[in-house]
């Protein structure tokens, strides 16, 4: 039986270990070479925890199961936080497979398997395709960085105004693709240190909070798409709301959303939850950030115990612009 | 200088007054004899406030001013908790008017006017026609427990599970709604008490929550009214709702919303405020009650001093099935 190399969390940090893959692919397995991974704020919460690592995968396929339909040797393909379903049940067959009651997820299920590592096996239905324009290294963070954020964009008007609150692996892709829907954008990010990024990543509207006074008003905001880890304070957040606009809170959190009522009410804004993207919106999301050339701003870092170290050292302490990748070596 | 009788709050309870009309209306300035008055949980906040009471009204149109141009003498209308808007700004012209920034609330503005009372001055811009094979005392209660409940289901379909949380003033007729719509209707109430009622009003599920274990599992709910005072315990009903279903928390309260971030996110759900009605929905309301004889089950209180006493007592100590109704005498 033939393994490779994986990187598993465990309570002295990341180590180095061996999966084993069967030798005869079985159903719709499909087996590929991972050629790169982003590294994601979840994976931090996983760093200790006895899981292969990584869910923001890319790779070729090297070989397929009997069953296997549309895949083949050669293709591009990437996987993200979801990388299963049961594909019966009513929420698949309506094609909203995220919340498929026997979805499978990164951290929850099939944990010998991951993207910090040199291949990976998974079902043919959760890989997606690269598009060709795309390199490994574009297409690894939009497994699931860019698949959070297209989601509550995907079905926007172009004369909707878009707030993003944080510049960072989620909030830079947000802003290109709301810009290339032809949205206003307003960033509202903690200092001005990120404002020209912010406006070359698209922006038409910058607010520094620590700068922000009483008169400070964006144009209002119809969808707000919350990517900092840290809840806003929603005192000041509600007013700069549309009616009717809808707060998405993007990043996992242990903690309740403690949002004020009244302003809720009267204004019929709304708190939408959202979790990555279904399959369908994920390939539009492949294929639209191949159209308009959205790429994430990367750094990468070697796929080696000291490089997943470096890096995950280095997005603890937000210092990475915007999203690491790993590749093997 | 004519003048005609209210109601208003004061530190002592409520108190007779007498509010002077113009001798003359001028612009579109309607004078309507009130005949009948919702009493609404909110008018129990302005008992010992300085203001006209009541925003549940009913009556007949005695007399218009100059600009008035679709009422007339005799007609039949009612009025709710927004009683005005601009009209010119983007919120009024793409009819969101209940969310125009300059919007006439009640217990906010226009406070000499109320529907505890003989008479009120409204523009014909906030009245809405009752239809004929609706009585007063029907109407009434609609004006604004029926636009609050209204809102919510107005576009949901037939193959929706729409979850009611108490059944009481609003939610006795959210059931009856949502049931006329062709949805399945599942109520939540404290005990078993109102079991029977809510299968007379529509409801095709029924769960006391003081006897659920945790086998109690409803139809999964698509759309949850919560229209009781208090908020339920969110880690009973999130796995109650269905995957991307809403919760309208529709009652006024100055207290935040506590939501667990994560069954929100992994399950799609939103918390969507809403307020009233806009006056499209108001009317298409009144319109699909009168068409399908949804009536609030009301009782009538005498609409004096005492009676509002007695109504207001009734309702603080949860007494009234479902709408207290007052009749000037």
């Amino acid at each position: 039986m033939p393994s490779f190399t994986v990187f598993r969390g465990s309570k002295e940090g990341p180590k180095q270990d061996q999966t084993s893959k069967p030798d005869q692919l079985t159903g719709t397995q499909v087996f590929v070479k991972v050629t790169a991974s982003g590294l994601c704020g979840t994976d931090l919460h996983y760093l200790a925890a006895d899981v292969v690592l990584g869910h923001e995968g890319v790779g070729v396929v090297q070989d397929v199961g009997p069953d296997v339909q549309n895949l083949k040797k050669g293709d591009r393909v990437g996987w993200g936080y979801v990388h299963g379903a049961c594909g019966a049940c009513e929420q698949c067959i309506k094609g909203e497979d995220v919340f498929c009651a026997q979805r499978r997820l990164y951290g929850f299920d099939d944990t010998e398997q991951g993207s910090f590592a040199h291949g990976a096996v998974w079902p043919e239905s959760h890989l997606h395709p690269i598009p060709d324009s795309m390199t490994d290294e574009v297409a690894a963070p939009l497994q699931c960085a860019g698949a959070t954020v297209f989601t509550p964009l995907h079905d926007v008007r172009a004369d909707e105004t878009v707030g993003v609150i944080g510049v960072g692996g989620l909030g830079h892709l947000a802003i290109q693709f709301a810009a290339k829907m032809g949205c206003r954008v307003v960033v509202l990010s903690g200092s001005e240190s990120k404002k020209d990024d912010a406006h070359r990543l698209g922006a038409t509207e910058f607010i520094a909070m620590n700068k922000r006074d009483e008169n400070t008003k964006p144009t209002p905001i119809d969808r707000l798409l919350v990517t900092t880890s840290a809840l806003p304070d929603w005192d000041v957040i509600m007013p700069w709301m549309a009616p009717k606009g809808t707060i998405y809170p993007l990043t996992v959190s242990q903690d309740a959303l403690k949002i004020p009522a009244m302003p809720l009410l009267l204004s019929g804004v709304a708190v939408q939850g959202s979790l990555v993207a279904t399959r369908t919106v994920h390939r539009e999301m492949l294929r639209f950030a191949g159209l308009h050339g959205i790429a994430p701003w990367t750094e990468t870092f070697p796929m080696t115990v000291e490089g997943i170290q470096k890096a995950t050292d280095a997005l603890n302490n937000g210092k990475v612009r915007f999203r690491a990748v790993l590749l093997p070596q």
